[in-house]
């Protein structure tokens, strides 16, 4: 078929990419007074632009502490949306509750322990709860590191939950996900291509860690960081023999829809990436002079063409919330193939 | 037989007590430049006058870094003995392999990171190699809170491993143990009985987490703390109906039997409480006014009166090393019974 994987050729073509923690970087290019439905519009702008139909965002934790709260920062994000998205539910100390029923509407629901938080509570007690609570059909995803990390862990044993690790960045938290996995544990893990690529001069990471990354290529299900760097990094490392396509396609598809619980819509979003052209990443950035390689050519997204030769062709609105739009897939999966 | 439970008469007797982790404050009442000769004759006799007959203890650390020193260690111990004892290996940093042989003539590894260690890793890979190099068939005692605790448990479990935990204190610890029973993890604890006793002035514990220890007694495999306090302050709230004699039983003994994996000698050595007398704990402990009663009548350690109406009768060197006494007794049983 036309989207079969053409790597001889000047184009290759993937399914519709996924990025299952699109935040950081994005969020900061966006003006502190803009609206949800603005920073909807920016994220999936960039996200198309980097090849991505579909983006998991978690907005401010205090727009989103209740049910009313979250579905109609969720209602503006689907008006504005440009990218099929998810949003992430936030978990504070004590909302465990208020906030299960958002189990439904949520790409998930993000776990993520603040400084303040850890001073709080010496333990995993403030988020044991949640982890019982959450619905299980639901991903659960942990932003932590180290001894926080482990102590999560144990705690979603316990609980008998799985759950995703974002941004694993650190050897011995690389390390321990991969001997979890080894005792057959449900665990993913997603790691930011900044820390695969970051130079030594930039001081994002340290050697030791970057080279454990590196080593644990296996251990990793989804590659995240900022939307317009994670194609043209990965691709200049399938050109150069680092990686394989097959990889790439399994951590920003085939992962992703794993870890999601998505059903696969390889026939409504595709990608297509022209791999002549090259360039080195952005002087200002932690990847500064490093080479690049693979140029977004067309975004096919629910059908229909979102972006091409540079320019967004998707309406406001037009991107759908991706939990919906899969449970639809489940009940009707003929419906608006690409022809 | 003479040493079944006789709870309405005045005397209770009971298989030797065994004591699984005797060291605070029976240590801080040694002279600092007391030899482990003198360390060992000290605890050891607290220990009988307490009504246990088998002790495990850990010196410290700068003593047993290697087999060679903990080996001597071992000897001069054997020779100033009063009670059985046994010793546990100290995991350091960086030590596992170091230590690993010493497997087969220590009590069991000790796992107790301190504020340095804290500092010096954020996770759990100081103690990854002690859990897969230290031999399966030996003990592993943890002694931390909070995020270490549920951080070493998740290395636990990753490592496949039982483990210990001593000295459990917080509602949030018992909770996570309670859960990680309740999902079938191999975990036994102990608690400290000032922990369960200390008055609400001495500060020493919060009333919330001395409640949930209370709450949770079939979550506690056994008893810690001041050898001279532990029988006193439990026989008062059998006598009270609080607990009951089979339930000190379980945490004095059968439960220390299963935590250290050593073969029940019960017709060997027994321990006879005499029920009448009643006291309250000293005033300057924890447990100050606290209802006592339960004197330590005669303790029979190896089959000879080691401790009568007051006065030790154990001859120095007549306690044996546990660990090897109890690999005798499984290959001989009928040695040197009790008549
Ligand atoms: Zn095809
Ligand atoms: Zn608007
Ligand atoms: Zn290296
Ligand atoms: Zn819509
Ligand atoms: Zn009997
Ligand atoms: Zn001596
Ligand atoms: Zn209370
Ligand atoms: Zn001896």
């Amino acid at each position: 078929g036309s989207h079969d994987f053409r790597y001889s050729s000047r184009v290759v073509t993937l399914p519709g990419l996924i990025h299952v923690n699109a935040v950081d970087i994005e969020l900061q290019k966006v003006p502190s007074h803009a609206s949800v439905g603005e920073i909807v519009t920016r994220l999936t702008s960039s996200a198309l632009e980097g090849g991505f139909s579909t983006i998991c965002i978690s907005l401010s934790k205090e727009k989103c502490q209740n049910p009313e709260d979250f579905e109609a920062v969720l209602n503006e994000a689907d008006s504005h949306a440009l990218s099929n998205f998810m949003m992430y539910a936030n978990a504070r100390p004590g909302n465990a509750a208020v906030i299960a029923p958002l189990g439904a509407v949520s790409g998930g629901l993000k776990i993520q322990p603040t400084k303040a938080d850890l001073k709080q509570s010496s333990g995993v007690d403030l988020w044991m709860d949640h982890l019982s609570q959450w619905p299980q059909d639901s991903p659960i995803v942990l932003a932590a590191s180290g001894r926080s990390l482990a102590a999560l862990l144990f705690a979603m044993v316990v609980s008998k939950r799985e759950v995703h690790v974002t941004g694993v960045s650190k050897k011995e938290d690389i390390s321990l996900i991969q001997a979890s996995k080894d005792t057959g544990l449900s665990i993913t893990c997603d790691v930011n291509v900044l820390d695969l690529y970051a130079t030594e001069n930039s001081g994002r990471i340290s050697r030791q860690d970057q080279e454990a990354l590196w080593e644990n290529l296996d251990v990793i299900d989804a590659i995240t960081g900022p939307s317009s760097l994670i194609v043209p990094l990965l691709f200049d490392s399938v050109i150069s023999g680092r990686i394989d396509l097959e990889w790439v396609r399994s951590k920003l598809y085939d992962g992703p829809c794993r870890i999601l619980g998505l059903s696969r819509a390889e026939d409504e979003s595709i990608v297509e990436i022209d791999i002549d052209q090259s360039w080195e990443g952005p002087a200002a950035s932690d990847v500064a002079g490093v080479p690049c390689r693979g140029y977004v050519r067309r975004v096919v997204n629910n059908g229909k063409v979102a972006f091409l030769d540079g320019k967004i062709w998707a309406e406001k609105g037009s991107g759908e919330e991706a939990r919906a739009e899969s449970q639809l897939l489940k009940k009707s999966p003929s419906i608006r193939r690409l022809g």
